[in-house]
């Protein structure tokens, strides 16, 4: 559960801004200032169940947009590589630099 | 002009599944496909004015999701560090090596 709640804040630290500003609203004050669905029913006067079918949708739309763009995806693997990168350059191995940049200039094409 | 058009195809590579079937196809057709707006009104049955209004929204897409998201952007400054390390890896210069990798690490956040 709190795997996914990351993977989500993650999704939406990138696409956030392409979220309505009440999707936005919504999102954050359930996963951010932590209310509960009733709190936020009342504090933007819409019903329970429209609070719930919006951060339904949010997340869905997180997804599909990562599902499509795959930032987040490949965020995750330029970062490994970069990671590798820099224990071969600790280690003065030019070979391992040139294979993981190369690695690093296909995954960017 | 040329420079337009090739700075909108390069974003639709990038963004194109985010559009509406009927929108990739209209783009496709004309940037494509070379079709006048006549030629594309035709094909799909619709009027002149819905075609050029179809591309004008679709370009206007393409350019939020890019002022958003900023792939295409990134993508040309992480490909000119690559180039500048590749340069750096054959005078086996170490230092120039390491600062450009924070530099790409810093840019990948």
């Amino acid at each position: 559960m709190l795997e996914k709640i990351t993977h989500l804040n993650e999704l939406f630290d990138i696409y956030g801004q392409l979220l309505t500003t009440k999707q936005k609203r919504i999102f954050e004050l359930y996963y951010h200032e932590d209310l509960s669905l009733g709190e936020i029913a009342e504090e933007e006067e819409i019903s329970r169940q429209a609070v719930y079918d919006t951060l339904k949708r949010v997340a869905h739309l997180l997804e599909n947009y990562e599902r499509v763009l795959q930032i987040q995806k490949q965020k995750k693997e330029n970062y490994e590589l970069i990671r590798k990168m820099e224990l071969a350059i600790e280690k003065k191995d030019f070979n391992g630099i040139k294979g993981l940049l190369e690695i690093l200039k296909e995954n960017m094409r």
